[in-house]
C-alpha cells in the first residue's frame, strides 16, 4: 500500500501500481470523467501511470491550466500525424503547446502549406481523434532511439544527439511515434475540435543562420462550443486591437525617423491623456501627495548608487557620453533615484513624514525591436509615479490609502473586475532578503491586513517578494476576459539604505524611512492600451476624446447647428462639427466609427423649436431634447461614473 | 581741409589734424564737456587724436556703452597704477573693460589682497584720479617694447613676443605706462568714484597648467551718485537672485548626483510651473492650438534629416547607444523634428490648415559646467514650444495672432516694459538664405506688418535672420532695469523642404507649407528664474505658491484657525496653517521671508465675532473682516491680472 497525499491534504491509501485515473475514479465517476491530466510529487505523468511510492497527487481536468496544456500538447501530436500523412516527405522538429494553443515546426521540403490547406489538416486531425488512441509512453535507449529516426529526420537525431544519456521516452497513438517527455491526455477522443489558426517562418533551434521551417499554429477544445466562442473571442480582440483602434480614433502614432517604440500622442490622444492624469493628480493631491518634476537623465553614478545599473545598465541605452569634462549620463530607466535625491535636499522631521512625492515620469528602456508591440511594449513610458517616504509604524495606513486610490482609479475607468497579488518572502531563505526582520514582518503585516481590511480578492504568493520588499500587484480582466496586470504597490528597504535617507525622530535621532512605490495606471501608454482594448474605444463619457457631434441636415441649418456647438462648448461638453455638404446617412456612419458617444442631428423642426434631435452611439434615439436638457443628461452620465475621491 | 561725417548725416569741414574733442566743441561745449570716447572710421581712438583724413566720425558720452567701455577702461591703467604703488613687487598681466567695470590679474608674488585692503586700493585710485592725468599714446617698436619690460615682467613680456611686429604702442599717463591699443578717457579726473567689488583666482591664459594670478574686479563712475545707485541695485540683484530665492521659497533644487545643470522642481515649484502651463494651456486652446506628447529621444538620423546634428552634434550630448541593433539615438535638443514627424503622419488639405501642434517639450542641450547657473543656464530645459504649420498666405493672421498671445502672456505675469526685435535677411546676399524670394517677401512683410498691427515698439536688424527665416524677440525689462530676451517667433522654410512637408491646395496639387516656430515664455526654467528676479518672489497671487498662511495666537484658537483654513480651501485658495506654540512675531517674520502675500491672524476676537484679522506681506493692515468678505478681495486681486484671453 502507498499513501497518496491529495491538494485539499486528505491521504487516501492505495495499493502499490494505481495509476491516476483509479485514484480519480475512487473519488467519483464524475471526476474521473473529466480528468486529463496530472502531476504526482511536481513531476507531471499519463493518467494511466502506475504510482509506486507516497506522495502527492494533482488531478487536472480542462479547467486548470496544466490540463489545458495536457491537452494542447496531445492535439500538437494528433497535428503531427496529420502533417505527416498529408505530407510524407516533412521532417518534424518540436511541437510544444502554447499560451492559447500549440504549434509544430516543420521542415516540408518542397512542400508547401498556405490557408487553403488548413480545412484538410483539420479533417484529417479529427479524424484520427474519432479514433479515440491512447497516447503510450515507453522508454527507449539512446541508440534505439537514433535508429528509429536515422535517415528519416536529421533534426530529430540532432535533438536525441542533444540529450543527456539515460531514460528517452517515446509517445505511440495510432501508427503515430513521437520523441517526448509525456504528458497526454487518456486519448484522442477527448479532442472534438480543431482550429488551425496560422502558418509562419521560424528558423531551426531559432537561428536566422539555420534553415526556416514552417510552423504551423492550431488551438483545439473539448467541446465545439468552446471553439466557436474562442474564434469569436479573437475577432473581437482584433476589432479590439489598440494599435488599430488608436490609428481609427487619431490618438497616437510611431515614425520611423523618431524610432520604434517611441509612440507620438496626437492632439486627441494627448488631450485624453490629460484628463487622465488630471483626474489622477486631482485624487492625488486629496490624498495628500505632491508633484514633483525631476529630469529625464541623471549621472552614471546615481544609477550605480541606486542599483539600477547593474540592472538595466548593460542590456538598456548606453551612457550618454558629453564633448568634454567626461562625464556620463543615462536615460533614466526608473523615477525613484531622483525622489530620493529631492527626499534628501532637505532635513525631515518624524513630524514631517509621510512626505510623498508623486511625478509622471518618462523613463526609456531598451526593449529588442521584435519585442515592441504597440503602446503595451514600448521603449519609452510615463509612470503615474510616486514615492512615500514613511516611518515603519505609518505602512499600515499609507498601504491602506493607496489601495483606495487604485481601487477609485479602477472603478471610474469601468474596470469592476479584478484580483490582487500579495508577494512576500520565502521565510526558508532569509540571506535573499534585504532589511531587518522586524521590519520584513511589519510591512507584510501591514499588506496583508491592508488587503484584508480593503475586502480584496487576493492570493498570497511566498518567495514572489522583491528583495527589497513585499508588494501588492493588481490585475484585471477585460472586456474579453483577459487579464492584465496594472497598478502596483512595493515596499522598499533598499533604496533608503542606499541614499542614506534619514529623518529626525521624536527621540532627536536619525532613523531610516522607508519606501513605497505605487502606480496606479502602472504606465500611461499600456494602461491606454489597455483601456482602449477593454472599452473597444468606447471610453467613459469624462473621457473619451469627442463626446459630441453635430450634424446639420444640410446647409441651410449650418448656422443653427454653430449656434449649438457654441452653447455646448459654453458649458465645458466636448463638441464637433459635420457641416459638410454630405448625406446625413454618410456622417452617422462616419461618427459611428469615430466611436463619438452623441450625435446630435439638426433641421428645420429643431431649428424652429430650438431644441435638438439626439442619436446615441450604437442607435438609440432620445428624441428632441433642449441643449439645456441634454446637457443635464451628460453630466448626469459622467457623474455616475467620476465620482469625487 | 577734411571732410567729418557725423551719425546724424550731416558733414563738417574742418582742418587736417582736429581732433575728436575738437570736433565736439564746434557742435556745443556742452557737448564737449560729455564727450568721452571716440570712434572714427569704426576705429576706437583718443578724444585728442588728430584727424587727417575724410571719414565718419562718432562721439561717445557716459550714456553710450562705447563710452562706458572707454571709462572702465582707462580705470584699470587707474587701478594697475595703483596696484603698483601699494604693491611694488606686483607684475601685470592684462585688464580690460567688461560688462560692469573691469578687472585686472595681477601676479603678486609674496603679497595676497582680501576685502580689508579694498579701502586703501580705492583711496589709493580716488588719489591718482584727483591729479587729472591725461592719457598719452605712444608707438614703440618691439624691440623698445621688450626691452622696457626685460627683467620686470615676463607676463608682458611674452604678450609683447606673441604681437605680430608692426606698431605696437604704450600708453603714459601720470608715472604709468602700459601697453596698451588705446581708446581712454580725456584725463584721469573724470573718473570721480571707484569701489573694488571683489578678488578672484584667474589662471594665466586662463589654462589650469598656468600660475595663478589674482584678479582684482573693479567698477567706476563719473559721479558718486551713480556709484551708490549701482551698489544699491547690486545689493538689491543680490537679494532677488533666483538661485537664492529659489531656495528661500522652497521652489527647486539641484543634486550633485543627478548632475549639474538638472533642476529637480519640488513640490512648490511644480505646482507654480504647472499653473503656469496649465495658464498657457487655456489661453493656447482658445488660439486653437492642440497640444501634442513626443518622446524626449528620437533616432540620430531624425536629427540629420533637421540639420540639428551638424549644428548640436558635436557640442551636445553624445549619441546614445544601443545594446543590439546598432541603432543610435540623440536627446532632442529642439521639439521641431518630432512635430514635424507628426505633421506627416497625415495628409493635410488646405481646409485644415493652420495646424497648430504645442507642447511643453523638454529639450537637453549639453553646456560646460562653468557655464551653468541656476535655472538661467542649464543642460535641460522645457520649452513652452509650438509649431504652426501654414499656407504661406496665412503667415499675416498667424503672426498677428502669436503677438497677441505673447502680449497676453506678459501682461498676466506683470511685464509691463518691453521691446521687440525684427530681424530681416540682408538683401545684399541672397545666398545665405533658403526659400524663395517671394516667399522671404511674403514673410518680412508679414512681420512688420504684424509688429506695426499691434503697436509694437519695435527695431529692425537687417541681416540678423536666422538663415531659414525672419524672426521677432521679445526683450522684457525687469523691476531693476535689466534686460532679458524671452520669447521668440520665427518664420522657417527649411524645416518644411527637409521633411518634405506637404498639403493639398484648392488646386489639387501638394504645396509647401511654412512653419512658425513660438515660444512665449522661451523656457520653464528661464522663465520662472527672471520672474523671480522680477518680482523678487512676489509673484501675482494667480501664480504664487501659498496664497495665505493662518496663525493662531495661541493653541487656544487651533480649531478656529482650522475652520478657517477649511473654509479658504474649499473656495479653491490656496491656504497653509501654523499652529506651532511659537510667539506671533515670530510667525509672522516666517510668513513674511517666505513671501506669502496674505496673513490671517485669529484669536479671541476673531472667534467670538466669527473673522479674521488680515494683514498683507509687507504690513498692511486689511482690519477684522469675514472669509468671504477676504475670498473677495483675494478673486478681485486675481481677476485685475489674470484676464481671460
Amino acid at each position: 500500500m502507498i499513501q497518496i497525499t491529495l491538494p485539499d491534504g486528505s491521504i487516501k491509501s492505495v495499493e502499490t501500481g494505481t495509476t491516476p485515473m483509479e485514484v480519480a475514479k475512487s473519488i467519483s465517476e464524475g471526476l474521473a470523467r473529466n480528468v486529463i491530466s496530472a502531476k504526482f510529487n511536481d513531476t507531471v505523468l499519463e493518467t494511466k501511470t502506475p504510482l509506486t511510492t507516497d506522495g502527492t497527487l494533482i488531478l487536472y481536468t480542462w479547467n486548470d491550466d496544466e490540463g489545458k496544456k495536457a491537452f494542447w500538447h496531445s492535439s500538437a501530436h494528433i497535428l503531427a500525424q496529420a502533417i505527416e500523412t498529408l505530407y510524407p516527405t516533412s521532417k518534424l522538429w518540436v511541437g510544444p503547446a502554447i499560451e492559447n494553443g500549440f504549434y509544430y515546426d516543420i521542415d516540408l521540403g518542397e512542400e508547401t502549406i498556405s490557408d487553403k490547406d488548413f480545412k484538410s489538416i483539420e479533417d484529417k486531425m479529427l479524424e484520427i481523434a474519432r479514433g479515440k488512441h491512447e497516447f503510450n509512453m515507453r522508454d527507449v535507449s539512446k541508440l534505439e532511439a537514433l535508429s528509429y529516426y536515422r535517415d528519416k529526420n536529421n533534426y530529430k537525431l540532432d535533438l536525441i544527439g542533444n540529450l543527456e544519456d539515460g531514460t528517452i521516452t517515446f509517445c505511440d497513438h495510432d501508427t503515430f511515434t513521437d520523441l517526448c517527455r509525456g504528458g497526454h491526455i487518456p486519448n484522442t477522443g477527448i479532442v472534438k475540435a480543431v482550429k488551425i489558426l496560422s502558418v509562419a517562418g521560424a528558423y531551426w533551434k531559432g537561428d536566422e543562420k539555420n534553415k526556416q521551417l514552417t510552423r504551423v499554429y492550431g488551438i483545439s477544445f473539448p467541446k465545439q462550443k468552446d471553439l466557436t466562442e474562442y474564434l469569436h473571442l479573437l475577432e473581437e480582440a482584433k476589432k479590439r486591437d489598440h494599435r488599430k483602434l488608436g490609428k481609427e480614433l487619431d490618438l497616437f502614432t510611431f515614425s520611423q525617423k523618431v524610432g520604434q517604440g517611441l509612440p507620438l500622442w496626437l492632439p486627441k490622444g494627448a488631450a485624453l491623456r490629460d484628463r487622465l492624469e488630471s483626474f489622477l493628480k486631482k485624487a492625488q493631491k486629496k490624498a495628500g501627495y505632491e508633484m514633483v518634476i525631476t529630469p529625464h537623465i541623471g549621472q552614471k553614478e546615481l544609477y550605480v548608487t541606486s542599483g539600477h545599473y547593474a540592472k538595466y545598465g548593460e542590456d538598456s541605452f548606453q551612457p550618454i557620453g558629453t564633448p568634454k569634462e567626461g562625464e556620463e549620463f543615462l536615460l533614466k530607466p526608473m523615477n525613484c533615484p531622483h525622489h530620493c535625491e529631492i527626499y534628501n535636499s532637505s532635513q525631515w522631521s518624524y513630524k514631517d513624514l509621510p512626505k510623498r512625492f508623486a511625478e509622471f515620469g518618462t523613463v526609456y528602456r531598451y526593449e529588442q525591436s521584435g519585442e515592441l508591440h504597440g503602446l503595451t511594449r514600448v521603449r519609452g513610458f510615463t509612470q503615474d509615479d510616486a514615492h512615500i517616504f514613511c516611518m515603519p509604524d505609518q505602512l499600515d495606513e499609507e498601504f491602506k490609502a493607496v489601495i483606495d486610490l487604485v481601487l477609485y482609479v479602477f472603478g471610474s475607468l469601468g474596470f469592476e473586475n479584478f484580483t490582487a497579488q500579495v508577494s512576500l518572502r520565502d521565510p526558508a531563505t532569509p540571506e535573499k532578503y534585504i532589511g531587518s526582520d522586524e521590519n520584513w514582518q511589519k510591512a507584510e503585516a501591514a499588506i496583508l491586513n491592508a488587503a484584508k481590511d480593503k475586502n480584496l480578492n487576493f492570493v498570497v504568493e511566498t518567495g514572489e517578494a522583491a528583495f527589497y520588499g513585499p508588494k501588492l500587484d493588481f490585475m484585471v480582466k477585460d472586456a474579453l476576459g483577459r487579464q492584465w496586470q496594472l497598478g502596483t504597490i512595493q515596499v522598499d528597504y533598499n533604496l533608503p539604505e542606499r541614499f542614506e535617507l534619514t529623518y529626525k525622530g521624536s527621540d532627536n535621532e536619525l532613523h531610516r524611512p522607508v519606501m513605497i512605490h505605487r502606480a496606479p495606471f502602472g504606465s500611461m501608454e499600456r494602461f491606454v492600451a489597455i483601456l482602449l482594448e477593454h472599452t473597444a474605444g468606447n471610453f467613459p463619457l469624462w473621457l473619451v476624446p469627442d463626446q459630441v457631434i453635430v450634424l446639420s441636415i444640410s446647409e441651410k441649418y449650418e448656422k443653427y447647428a454653430k449656434k449649438v456647438l457654441n452653447m455646448l462648448e459654453n458649458d465645458e461638453i466636448r463638441a464637433l462639427i459635420d457641416n459638410r455638404n454630405e448625406t446625413m446617412g454618410k456622417k452617422i456612419r462616419e461618427a459611428e466609427l469615430k466611436k463619438i458617444p452623441y450625435m446630435i442631428i439638426v433641421g428645420e423642426n429643431e431649428e424652429q423649436e430650438g431644441k435638438i434631435s439626439v442619436r446615441q452611439h450604437g442607435g438609440e434615439d432620445l428624441g428632441m431634447i433642449t441643449v439645456q436638457e441634454f446637457t443635464d443628461i451628460l453630466n448626469k452620465e459622467v457623474n455616475k461614473t467620476l465620482k469625487p475621491f
